[in-house]
Protein backbone atom coordinates (compact mmCIF):
# COMPACT_ATOMS: atom_id res chain seq x y z
CA UNK A 1 0.00 0.00 0.00
CA UNK A 2 1.41 3.46 -0.53
CA UNK A 3 -0.09 6.82 -1.70
CA UNK A 4 -2.61 6.71 1.07
CA UNK A 5 -4.40 9.75 1.90
CA UNK A 6 -4.55 11.29 5.51
CA UNK A 7 -7.14 13.67 6.60
CA UNK A 8 -7.97 14.57 9.96
CA UNK A 9 -10.81 16.97 10.62
CA UNK A 10 -11.11 19.28 13.75
CA UNK A 11 -14.14 21.11 15.01
CA UNK A 12 -14.21 24.49 16.64
CA UNK A 13 -16.36 27.00 17.43
CA UNK A 14 -15.97 30.92 16.69
CA UNK A 15 -14.69 32.87 20.15
CA UNK A 16 -15.79 36.29 20.85
CA UNK A 17 -11.75 37.59 20.79
CA UNK A 18 -11.69 35.78 17.45
CA UNK A 19 -13.74 38.44 15.87
CA UNK A 20 -12.99 42.47 14.53
CA UNK A 21 -15.05 45.44 14.71
CA UNK A 22 -16.37 43.82 11.45
CA UNK A 23 -18.06 40.93 13.05
CA UNK A 24 -16.15 38.64 10.81
CA UNK A 25 -12.97 36.45 12.46
CA UNK A 26 -10.13 38.33 12.13
CA UNK A 27 -7.50 36.91 9.12
CA UNK A 28 -4.83 36.23 11.64
CA UNK A 29 -6.32 34.03 13.51
CA UNK A 30 -6.63 31.68 10.73
CA UNK A 31 -3.38 30.69 11.58
CA UNK A 32 -4.48 29.20 14.79
CA UNK A 33 -7.25 27.47 13.04
CA UNK A 34 -4.39 25.94 10.52
CA UNK A 35 -2.55 25.10 14.37
CA UNK A 36 -5.68 23.26 16.00
CA UNK A 37 -6.23 21.26 12.55
CA UNK A 38 -2.26 20.30 12.74
CA UNK A 39 -2.40 19.25 16.30
CA UNK A 40 -5.84 16.72 15.48
CA UNK A 41 -3.81 15.60 12.59
CA UNK A 42 -0.89 14.65 15.38
CA UNK A 43 -3.13 13.26 17.14
CA UNK A 44 -4.71 10.89 14.57
CA UNK A 45 -1.94 9.81 13.11
CA UNK A 46 0.15 9.74 16.48
CA UNK A 47 2.65 12.35 14.90
CA UNK A 48 4.25 13.60 17.94
CA UNK A 49 6.25 16.65 17.80
CA UNK A 50 7.73 16.17 20.82
CA UNK A 51 9.69 12.55 19.47
CA UNK A 52 11.38 15.26 16.89
CA UNK A 53 12.54 17.11 19.82
CA UNK A 54 13.80 14.91 21.63
CA UNK A 55 15.66 13.73 18.38
CA UNK A 56 16.95 16.99 18.74
CA UNK A 57 14.97 18.63 15.66
CA UNK A 58 12.73 21.77 15.42
CA UNK A 59 10.12 21.70 12.47
CA UNK A 60 9.44 24.74 11.83
CA UNK A 61 6.63 26.64 9.76
CA UNK A 62 8.44 28.21 7.31
CA UNK A 63 5.82 28.90 4.28
CA UNK A 64 1.81 29.42 5.25
CA UNK A 65 -0.49 30.67 2.53
CA UNK A 66 -4.41 31.38 3.53
CA UNK A 67 -6.83 32.36 0.75
CA UNK A 68 -10.46 32.86 2.01
CA UNK A 69 -13.84 33.29 0.27
CA UNK A 70 -16.32 33.45 2.91
CA UNK A 71 -16.60 35.20 6.45
CA UNK A 72 -17.26 32.87 9.83
CA UNK A 73 -18.87 35.03 12.41
CA UNK A 74 -18.80 35.13 16.09
CA UNK A 75 -20.49 31.84 17.96
CA UNK A 76 -20.40 30.18 14.15
CA UNK A 77 -19.65 26.13 13.97
CA UNK A 78 -16.90 24.89 11.83
CA UNK A 79 -14.58 22.49 11.07
CA UNK A 80 -10.70 22.41 9.70
CA UNK A 81 -9.74 19.25 7.63
CA UNK A 82 -6.13 19.13 7.45
CA UNK A 83 -4.55 16.74 4.36
CA UNK A 84 -0.81 15.96 4.30
CA UNK A 85 0.80 16.37 1.07
CA UNK A 86 3.57 14.23 0.59
CA UNK A 87 7.35 15.51 -0.86
CA UNK A 88 9.92 13.65 -1.56
CA UNK A 89 11.67 16.40 0.18
CA UNK A 90 12.53 16.71 3.99
CA UNK A 91 9.24 18.83 4.12
CA UNK A 92 6.08 18.25 6.08
CA UNK A 93 3.19 20.00 3.89
CA UNK A 94 -0.64 20.16 5.08
CA UNK A 95 -3.37 21.87 3.19
CA UNK A 96 -6.02 22.91 5.23
CA UNK A 97 -9.87 23.31 4.00
CA UNK A 98 -11.91 25.44 6.69
CA UNK A 99 -15.95 24.75 6.14
CA UNK A 100 -18.94 25.92 7.88
CA UNK A 101 -20.29 22.50 9.77
CA UNK A 102 -24.41 22.69 9.14
CA UNK A 103 -23.43 23.41 5.49
CA UNK A 104 -20.10 22.31 4.60
CA UNK A 105 -19.81 25.62 2.21
CA UNK A 106 -16.12 26.04 1.97
CA UNK A 107 -14.77 29.09 3.38
CA UNK A 108 -10.80 29.27 4.25
CA UNK A 109 -7.98 27.42 2.36
CA UNK A 110 -4.07 27.46 3.35
CA UNK A 111 -0.98 25.67 3.60
CA UNK A 112 1.84 25.20 5.48
CA UNK A 113 5.15 23.70 4.94
CA UNK A 114 7.88 22.68 7.84
CA UNK A 115 11.16 22.22 7.69
CA UNK A 116 13.24 19.86 10.25
CA UNK A 117 16.34 21.89 11.18
CA UNK A 118 19.29 20.18 13.65
CA UNK A 119 20.43 21.36 17.18
CA UNK A 120 22.15 24.47 15.65
CA UNK A 121 19.47 25.11 13.71
CA UNK A 122 20.64 23.97 10.36
CA UNK A 123 18.63 22.24 7.67
CA UNK A 124 18.41 18.74 7.12
CA UNK A 125 18.12 17.90 3.72
CA UNK A 126 16.47 14.56 3.82
CA UNK A 127 13.95 13.35 6.01
CA UNK A 128 14.83 11.63 9.36
CA UNK A 129 14.47 7.94 9.73
CA UNK A 130 11.27 7.78 12.08
CA UNK A 131 9.68 10.38 9.40
CA UNK A 132 10.00 8.21 6.70
CA UNK A 133 8.79 4.94 9.08
CA UNK A 134 5.77 7.39 10.16
CA UNK A 135 5.22 7.44 6.63
CA UNK A 136 5.27 4.01 5.51
CA UNK A 137 3.53 2.73 9.24
CA UNK A 138 0.58 5.12 7.47
CA UNK A 139 0.75 3.68 3.72
CA UNK A 140 1.71 7.00 2.72
CA UNK A 141 4.96 5.31 0.94
CA UNK A 142 6.45 2.02 0.20
CA UNK B 1 3.97 62.12 -11.53
CA UNK B 2 2.93 58.50 -11.29
CA UNK B 3 4.16 54.83 -10.06
CA UNK B 4 5.83 56.61 -6.85
CA UNK B 5 6.65 53.89 -4.81
CA UNK B 6 4.95 54.02 -0.92
CA UNK B 7 6.70 52.07 1.68
CA UNK B 8 7.02 52.79 5.62
CA UNK B 9 9.07 51.08 8.04
CA UNK B 10 8.07 49.81 11.86
CA UNK B 11 10.97 48.80 14.42
CA UNK B 12 9.92 45.77 16.48
CA UNK B 13 11.49 44.03 19.09
CA UNK B 14 10.78 40.47 20.00
CA UNK B 15 8.65 40.07 22.74
CA UNK B 16 8.99 37.13 25.11
CA UNK B 17 5.81 35.86 24.38
CA UNK B 18 6.23 35.63 20.71
CA UNK B 19 8.92 33.42 21.01
CA UNK B 20 8.09 29.29 20.85
CA UNK B 21 9.61 26.29 23.04
CA UNK B 22 12.99 26.39 20.34
CA UNK B 23 13.52 30.14 21.20
CA UNK B 24 12.13 31.53 17.81
CA UNK B 25 9.67 33.72 16.53
CA UNK B 26 6.22 31.24 16.19
CA UNK B 27 5.21 31.93 12.48
CA UNK B 28 2.03 32.88 13.59
CA UNK B 29 3.22 36.43 15.52
CA UNK B 30 4.74 37.27 11.91
CA UNK B 31 0.92 38.03 11.13
CA UNK B 32 1.05 40.34 13.53
CA UNK B 33 4.39 41.83 12.67
CA UNK B 34 3.07 42.41 9.27
CA UNK B 35 -0.39 44.16 10.77
CA UNK B 36 2.39 46.66 12.59
CA UNK B 37 3.47 47.03 9.02
CA UNK B 38 0.43 48.07 7.67
CA UNK B 39 -0.47 50.31 10.65
CA UNK B 40 2.84 52.24 10.27
CA UNK B 41 1.75 52.58 6.59
CA UNK B 42 -1.46 53.70 6.93
CA UNK B 43 0.03 56.57 9.37
CA UNK B 44 2.43 57.76 7.66
CA UNK B 45 0.31 58.23 4.63
CA UNK B 46 -2.86 59.33 5.92
CA UNK B 47 -4.70 55.97 5.00
CA UNK B 48 -7.18 55.58 7.54
CA UNK B 49 -9.29 52.69 8.02
CA UNK B 50 -11.66 54.40 9.69
CA UNK B 51 -13.00 56.77 7.03
CA UNK B 52 -13.52 53.59 4.92
CA UNK B 53 -15.51 52.27 8.00
CA UNK B 54 -17.48 55.57 8.20
CA UNK B 55 -18.90 55.02 4.18
CA UNK B 56 -19.61 51.64 5.41
CA UNK B 57 -16.84 49.84 3.75
CA UNK B 58 -14.82 46.84 5.03
CA UNK B 59 -11.14 46.07 3.95
CA UNK B 60 -10.80 42.16 4.90
CA UNK B 61 -7.54 40.69 4.68
CA UNK B 62 -8.72 37.98 1.85
CA UNK B 63 -4.91 36.32 0.81
CA UNK B 64 -1.77 36.09 2.95
CA UNK B 65 1.22 34.81 2.36
CA UNK B 66 4.64 34.21 3.93
CA UNK B 67 8.09 32.55 3.93
CA UNK B 68 10.63 32.65 6.11
CA UNK B 69 14.63 32.14 5.62
CA UNK B 70 15.76 33.30 9.13
CA UNK B 71 14.64 33.06 12.54
CA UNK B 72 14.10 36.08 15.31
CA UNK B 73 15.12 35.09 18.59
CA UNK B 74 13.81 37.35 22.14
CA UNK B 75 14.45 40.50 22.69
CA UNK B 76 16.26 41.31 18.91
CA UNK B 77 15.54 44.38 17.03
CA UNK B 78 13.82 44.31 13.87
CA UNK B 79 11.91 46.49 11.68
CA UNK B 80 8.84 45.73 8.76
CA UNK B 81 9.35 47.30 5.51
CA UNK B 82 5.97 47.67 4.39
CA UNK B 83 5.56 48.96 0.46
CA UNK B 84 2.07 49.46 -1.41
CA UNK B 85 1.54 47.00 -4.73
CA UNK B 86 -0.05 49.14 -6.66
CA UNK B 87 -3.43 47.53 -8.91
CA UNK B 88 -5.82 48.19 -11.00
CA UNK B 89 -8.50 45.87 -9.64
CA UNK B 90 -10.06 47.13 -6.21
CA UNK B 91 -7.50 45.87 -4.36
CA UNK B 92 -5.02 46.88 -1.27
CA UNK B 93 -1.77 45.20 -1.39
CA UNK B 94 0.74 45.15 0.55
CA UNK B 95 4.50 43.15 0.24
CA UNK B 96 6.48 42.88 3.59
CA UNK B 97 10.17 42.28 4.23
CA UNK B 98 11.37 41.91 8.00
CA UNK B 99 15.23 42.69 8.86
CA UNK B 100 17.80 42.40 11.34
CA UNK B 101 18.43 45.64 12.54
CA UNK B 102 21.58 45.56 13.38
CA UNK B 103 23.03 43.81 9.88
CA UNK B 104 19.64 44.82 7.73
CA UNK B 105 19.91 40.96 6.40
CA UNK B 106 16.68 39.75 5.08
CA UNK B 107 14.71 37.26 7.27
CA UNK B 108 10.82 37.03 6.55
CA UNK B 109 8.87 38.23 3.11
CA UNK B 110 5.57 38.35 3.34
CA UNK B 111 2.27 39.53 1.18
CA UNK B 112 -1.68 40.77 2.17
CA UNK B 113 -4.39 41.74 -0.12
CA UNK B 114 -7.25 42.91 1.22
CA UNK B 115 -10.74 43.97 -0.58
CA UNK B 116 -13.67 46.37 -0.32
CA UNK B 117 -16.71 45.19 0.95
CA UNK B 118 -20.18 47.21 1.00
CA UNK B 119 -22.16 47.09 4.42
CA UNK B 120 -23.92 44.29 3.08
CA UNK B 121 -20.45 42.16 2.65
CA UNK B 122 -20.45 42.24 -0.83
CA UNK B 123 -17.45 42.40 -2.87
CA UNK B 124 -17.01 46.36 -4.48
CA UNK B 125 -15.31 45.60 -8.19
CA UNK B 126 -14.11 49.06 -8.66
CA UNK B 127 -11.96 50.92 -6.60
CA UNK B 128 -13.94 53.60 -4.19
CA UNK B 129 -13.16 57.34 -4.88
CA UNK B 130 -11.32 58.06 -1.56
CA UNK B 131 -9.67 55.09 -2.28
CA UNK B 132 -8.31 56.75 -6.13
CA UNK B 133 -8.10 59.80 -4.65
CA UNK B 134 -5.22 59.07 -1.87
CA UNK B 135 -3.68 56.84 -4.82
CA UNK B 136 -3.44 60.22 -6.97
CA UNK B 137 -2.24 62.05 -4.12
CA UNK B 138 0.84 60.11 -3.06
CA UNK B 139 1.64 59.75 -7.06
CA UNK B 140 0.70 56.32 -7.05
CA UNK B 141 -1.42 56.65 -10.22
CA UNK B 142 -1.83 60.03 -12.38
CA UNK C 1 -35.29 26.00 43.79
CA UNK C 2 -32.79 28.77 44.20
CA UNK C 3 -29.01 28.90 45.30
CA UNK C 4 -28.03 26.55 42.26
CA UNK C 5 -24.38 26.14 41.59
CA UNK C 6 -24.16 26.33 37.50
CA UNK C 7 -20.94 25.24 36.48
CA UNK C 8 -19.19 23.89 32.56
CA UNK C 9 -16.69 22.07 31.79
CA UNK C 10 -14.29 22.55 29.11
CA UNK C 11 -11.73 20.12 27.58
CA UNK C 12 -8.36 21.55 26.16
CA UNK C 13 -5.24 20.50 25.08
CA UNK C 14 -2.38 22.59 24.85
CA UNK C 15 -0.97 23.93 21.91
CA UNK C 16 2.42 24.45 20.07
CA UNK C 17 1.95 28.33 20.34
CA UNK C 18 0.79 28.34 24.20
CA UNK C 19 3.90 27.55 25.04
CA UNK C 20 7.19 29.78 26.22
CA UNK C 21 10.99 28.95 25.87
CA UNK C 22 10.53 27.85 29.10
CA UNK C 23 8.77 25.12 28.01
CA UNK C 24 5.24 26.18 30.13
CA UNK C 25 2.21 27.93 28.93
CA UNK C 26 2.50 31.74 28.54
CA UNK C 27 0.32 33.21 31.15
CA UNK C 28 -1.35 35.45 28.68
CA UNK C 29 -2.69 32.13 27.23
CA UNK C 30 -4.75 31.33 30.04
CA UNK C 31 -6.56 34.70 29.30
CA UNK C 32 -8.17 32.24 26.14
CA UNK C 33 -8.43 29.38 28.26
CA UNK C 34 -10.49 31.18 30.65
CA UNK C 35 -12.65 32.13 28.01
CA UNK C 36 -12.86 28.48 26.24
CA UNK C 37 -14.68 28.07 30.01
CA UNK C 38 -16.75 30.98 28.89
CA UNK C 39 -17.85 30.00 25.68
CA UNK C 40 -18.93 26.56 27.39
CA UNK C 41 -21.01 27.93 29.73
CA UNK C 42 -22.51 29.59 27.32
CA UNK C 43 -23.38 26.45 25.66
CA UNK C 44 -24.31 24.49 28.15
CA UNK C 45 -26.65 26.90 29.70
CA UNK C 46 -27.93 28.53 26.44
CA UNK C 47 -26.33 32.06 27.84
CA UNK C 48 -26.28 33.63 24.75
CA UNK C 49 -24.16 37.04 23.90
CA UNK C 50 -25.20 38.13 20.87
CA UNK C 51 -28.75 37.96 22.91
CA UNK C 52 -27.56 40.50 24.68
CA UNK C 53 -26.32 42.32 21.69
CA UNK C 54 -29.11 42.45 19.66
CA UNK C 55 -30.56 44.03 22.96
CA UNK C 56 -28.22 46.71 22.45
CA UNK C 57 -26.03 45.58 25.27
CA UNK C 58 -22.50 44.92 25.43
CA UNK C 59 -20.84 42.62 28.53
CA UNK C 60 -16.77 43.77 28.66
CA UNK C 61 -15.00 41.93 30.90
CA UNK C 62 -14.15 44.50 33.21
CA UNK C 63 -12.02 42.97 36.22
CA UNK C 64 -10.00 39.51 35.56
CA UNK C 65 -7.56 38.01 38.01
CA UNK C 66 -5.60 34.84 37.53
CA UNK C 67 -3.22 32.43 40.08
CA UNK C 68 -1.22 30.11 38.89
CA UNK C 69 0.19 27.58 41.32
CA UNK C 70 1.73 24.92 38.60
CA UNK C 71 2.68 25.32 35.36
CA UNK C 72 1.10 23.01 31.87
CA UNK C 73 3.41 21.86 29.02
CA UNK C 74 2.66 21.07 25.28
CA UNK C 75 0.57 18.76 24.40
CA UNK C 76 -0.81 18.20 27.85
CA UNK C 77 -4.71 17.67 28.51
CA UNK C 78 -6.30 20.08 30.80
CA UNK C 79 -10.11 20.90 31.67
CA UNK C 80 -11.56 23.96 32.46
CA UNK C 81 -14.24 24.32 35.12
CA UNK C 82 -16.30 27.57 34.72
CA UNK C 83 -18.18 28.55 37.81
CA UNK C 84 -21.22 31.05 37.55
CA UNK C 85 -20.60 33.38 41.03
CA UNK C 86 -23.98 35.10 41.80
CA UNK C 87 -24.41 38.61 42.77
CA UNK C 88 -27.13 40.91 43.53
CA UNK C 89 -25.69 43.30 41.24
CA UNK C 90 -25.53 43.84 37.63
CA UNK C 91 -22.43 41.90 36.82
CA UNK C 92 -22.02 38.30 35.60
CA UNK C 93 -19.33 36.86 37.77
CA UNK C 94 -17.27 33.92 36.80
CA UNK C 95 -15.02 31.27 38.64
CA UNK C 96 -12.62 29.36 36.69
CA UNK C 97 -10.07 26.25 37.75
CA UNK C 98 -7.67 24.79 35.70
CA UNK C 99 -6.90 20.69 35.89
CA UNK C 100 -4.68 18.62 35.07
CA UNK C 101 -6.68 15.85 32.59
CA UNK C 102 -4.97 12.62 34.47
CA UNK C 103 -4.63 13.75 37.72
CA UNK C 104 -7.14 16.58 38.48
CA UNK C 105 -4.46 18.03 40.18
CA UNK C 106 -6.02 21.96 40.45
CA UNK C 107 -3.24 24.42 38.01
CA UNK C 108 -4.64 27.20 37.73
CA UNK C 109 -7.70 29.68 39.50
CA UNK C 110 -9.35 33.13 38.50
CA UNK C 111 -12.53 35.58 38.29
CA UNK C 112 -13.69 37.56 35.68
CA UNK C 113 -16.26 40.03 36.02
CA UNK C 114 -18.60 41.50 33.18
CA UNK C 115 -20.90 44.48 33.30
CA UNK C 116 -23.81 45.47 31.43
CA UNK C 117 -23.22 48.41 28.97
CA UNK C 118 -25.87 50.11 26.70
CA UNK C 119 -25.83 51.47 23.72
CA UNK C 120 -23.86 54.44 24.27
CA UNK C 121 -21.40 52.47 26.43
CA UNK C 122 -22.64 54.04 30.01
CA UNK C 123 -22.87 51.58 32.62
CA UNK C 124 -26.44 49.94 33.36
CA UNK C 125 -27.21 49.41 37.53
CA UNK C 126 -29.69 47.00 37.44
CA UNK C 127 -29.52 43.66 35.48
CA UNK C 128 -31.48 43.68 32.58
CA UNK C 129 -34.75 41.65 32.29
CA UNK C 130 -33.34 38.87 30.01
CA UNK C 131 -30.55 38.48 32.56
CA UNK C 132 -33.23 37.63 35.37
CA UNK C 133 -35.32 35.26 33.64
CA UNK C 134 -32.14 33.10 33.11
CA UNK C 135 -30.75 33.44 36.49
CA UNK C 136 -34.30 32.10 37.30
CA UNK C 137 -34.89 29.46 35.22
CA UNK C 138 -31.73 27.61 36.11
CA UNK C 139 -32.22 28.12 39.89
CA UNK C 140 -29.91 30.30 40.67
CA UNK C 141 -32.36 32.67 42.35
CA UNK C 142 -36.26 31.99 42.88
CA UNK D 1 20.03 56.30 48.45
CA UNK D 2 17.26 53.75 48.62
CA UNK D 3 13.71 53.58 47.82
CA UNK D 4 14.00 54.54 44.30
CA UNK D 5 10.54 54.38 42.80
CA UNK D 6 11.19 53.58 39.21
CA UNK D 7 9.00 53.58 36.40
CA UNK D 8 8.82 53.24 32.53
CA UNK D 9 6.58 54.23 30.16
CA UNK D 10 5.64 52.50 26.65
CA UNK D 11 3.76 54.23 23.63
CA UNK D 12 0.98 52.18 22.11
CA UNK D 13 -1.26 52.47 19.42
CA UNK D 14 -4.44 50.28 19.63
CA UNK D 15 -4.34 47.88 16.70
CA UNK D 16 -7.63 46.67 14.91
CA UNK D 17 -6.64 42.81 15.76
CA UNK D 18 -7.47 44.37 19.25
CA UNK D 19 -10.57 45.41 18.83
CA UNK D 20 -13.39 43.42 19.25
CA UNK D 21 -16.98 43.85 17.66
CA UNK D 22 -18.19 46.83 20.09
CA UNK D 23 -15.12 48.41 18.80
CA UNK D 24 -13.01 48.08 21.80
CA UNK D 25 -10.00 46.49 22.94
CA UNK D 26 -10.84 43.04 24.22
CA UNK D 27 -9.32 42.42 27.43
CA UNK D 28 -6.99 39.74 26.98
CA UNK D 29 -4.87 42.06 25.05
CA UNK D 30 -3.96 44.17 27.76
CA UNK D 31 -1.72 41.27 29.00
CA UNK D 32 0.28 42.29 25.90
CA UNK D 33 -0.02 45.66 26.48
CA UNK D 34 1.24 45.09 30.19
CA UNK D 35 4.19 42.73 28.43
CA UNK D 36 4.85 46.07 26.22
CA UNK D 37 5.64 47.96 29.80
CA UNK D 38 7.47 44.87 30.97
CA UNK D 39 9.65 45.21 28.19
CA UNK D 40 10.10 49.00 28.18
CA UNK D 41 11.07 48.78 31.57
CA UNK D 42 13.16 46.37 31.36
CA UNK D 43 15.35 47.96 28.31
CA UNK D 44 15.13 51.45 30.53
CA UNK D 45 16.66 49.90 33.64
CA UNK D 46 18.62 47.09 31.77
CA UNK D 47 16.59 44.23 33.63
CA UNK D 48 17.75 41.21 31.35
CA UNK D 49 15.95 38.30 31.27
CA UNK D 50 18.20 36.17 29.15
CA UNK D 51 20.77 37.05 31.86
CA UNK D 52 18.49 34.80 34.44
CA UNK D 53 17.75 32.08 31.48
CA UNK D 54 21.10 31.82 31.44
CA UNK D 55 22.27 31.32 35.25
CA UNK D 56 19.25 28.21 34.53
CA UNK D 57 16.62 30.87 35.94
CA UNK D 58 13.22 31.09 34.41
CA UNK D 59 10.15 33.99 36.28
CA UNK D 60 6.94 33.36 35.14
CA UNK D 61 4.22 35.44 35.93
CA UNK D 62 2.27 33.77 38.35
CA UNK D 63 -0.06 36.17 39.63
CA UNK D 64 -2.08 39.04 37.22
CA UNK D 65 -4.91 41.19 37.61
CA UNK D 66 -6.60 43.74 35.60
CA UNK D 67 -9.25 46.31 36.13
CA UNK D 68 -10.37 48.84 33.18
CA UNK D 69 -12.37 51.61 34.15
CA UNK D 70 -12.54 53.29 30.30
CA UNK D 71 -12.47 51.27 26.84
CA UNK D 72 -9.60 52.25 24.32
CA UNK D 73 -10.99 52.42 20.62
CA UNK D 74 -9.27 51.29 17.19
CA UNK D 75 -6.56 53.84 16.23
CA UNK D 76 -6.26 55.58 19.61
CA UNK D 77 -2.73 56.05 21.45
CA UNK D 78 -2.26 55.30 25.16
CA UNK D 79 0.88 54.66 27.00
CA UNK D 80 1.43 52.12 29.20
CA UNK D 81 3.40 53.34 32.92
CA UNK D 82 5.36 50.58 34.50
CA UNK D 83 6.27 50.69 38.13
CA UNK D 84 8.65 48.25 40.07
CA UNK D 85 7.09 47.76 43.28
CA UNK D 86 9.77 46.19 45.56
CA UNK D 87 9.57 43.14 47.95
CA UNK D 88 11.91 41.60 50.43
CA UNK D 89 10.12 38.23 48.89
CA UNK D 90 12.11 36.85 45.63
CA UNK D 91 9.32 38.17 43.53
CA UNK D 92 9.31 40.35 40.62
CA UNK D 93 6.49 42.81 40.97
CA UNK D 94 5.24 45.45 38.66
CA UNK D 95 2.15 47.50 38.57
CA UNK D 96 0.78 49.24 34.90
CA UNK D 97 -0.94 51.93 34.44
CA UNK D 98 -2.56 52.41 30.88
CA UNK D 99 -3.20 56.26 30.37
CA UNK D 100 -5.34 58.00 26.93
CA UNK D 101 -2.16 60.01 25.42
CA UNK D 102 -4.20 63.56 24.46
CA UNK D 103 -5.97 63.71 28.09
CA UNK D 104 -3.51 61.56 30.28
CA UNK D 105 -7.05 59.87 31.42
CA UNK D 106 -6.50 56.73 33.03
CA UNK D 107 -8.50 53.68 31.94
CA UNK D 108 -6.97 50.27 33.08
CA UNK D 109 -4.54 49.60 36.15
CA UNK D 110 -3.27 45.47 36.40
CA UNK D 111 -0.61 43.83 38.28
CA UNK D 112 2.15 40.96 37.86
CA UNK D 113 3.55 38.82 40.21
CA UNK D 114 6.59 36.87 38.81
CA UNK D 115 8.98 34.32 40.78
CA UNK D 116 12.52 32.79 40.32
CA UNK D 117 12.36 29.22 39.34
CA UNK D 118 15.35 27.17 39.09
CA UNK D 119 16.41 24.35 36.14
CA UNK D 120 13.94 21.59 37.73
CA UNK D 121 11.26 23.97 37.86
CA UNK D 122 11.38 24.24 41.78
CA UNK D 123 10.89 27.75 43.35
CA UNK D 124 13.52 30.16 44.37
CA UNK D 125 13.25 31.17 47.70
CA UNK D 126 15.47 34.10 48.52
CA UNK D 127 16.04 36.78 45.82
CA UNK D 128 19.12 35.81 43.56
CA UNK D 129 22.20 37.65 43.77
CA UNK D 130 22.41 39.32 40.32
CA UNK D 131 18.80 40.62 41.56
CA UNK D 132 19.53 42.08 44.63
CA UNK D 133 22.88 44.16 43.11
CA UNK D 134 20.13 44.57 39.96
CA UNK D 135 18.40 46.64 43.14
CA UNK D 136 21.06 48.28 44.68
CA UNK D 137 22.54 49.89 41.73
CA UNK D 138 19.29 51.58 40.83
CA UNK D 139 19.01 52.64 44.18
CA UNK D 140 15.83 50.31 45.07
CA UNK D 141 17.49 49.31 48.26
CA UNK D 142 20.86 50.21 49.76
Amino acid sequence: MSGAILTARADIRVRFSEVDMMGVVWHGHYVRYFEDGREAFAKKYDFNYLDAMNEGLSTPVVKMDLSYKKPLRYNEPAYIETIFKDSEAAKIQYEYRIYRQDTDELLTTGNTMQVFLDRRGELILSSPQSFMEWKRKWGVID
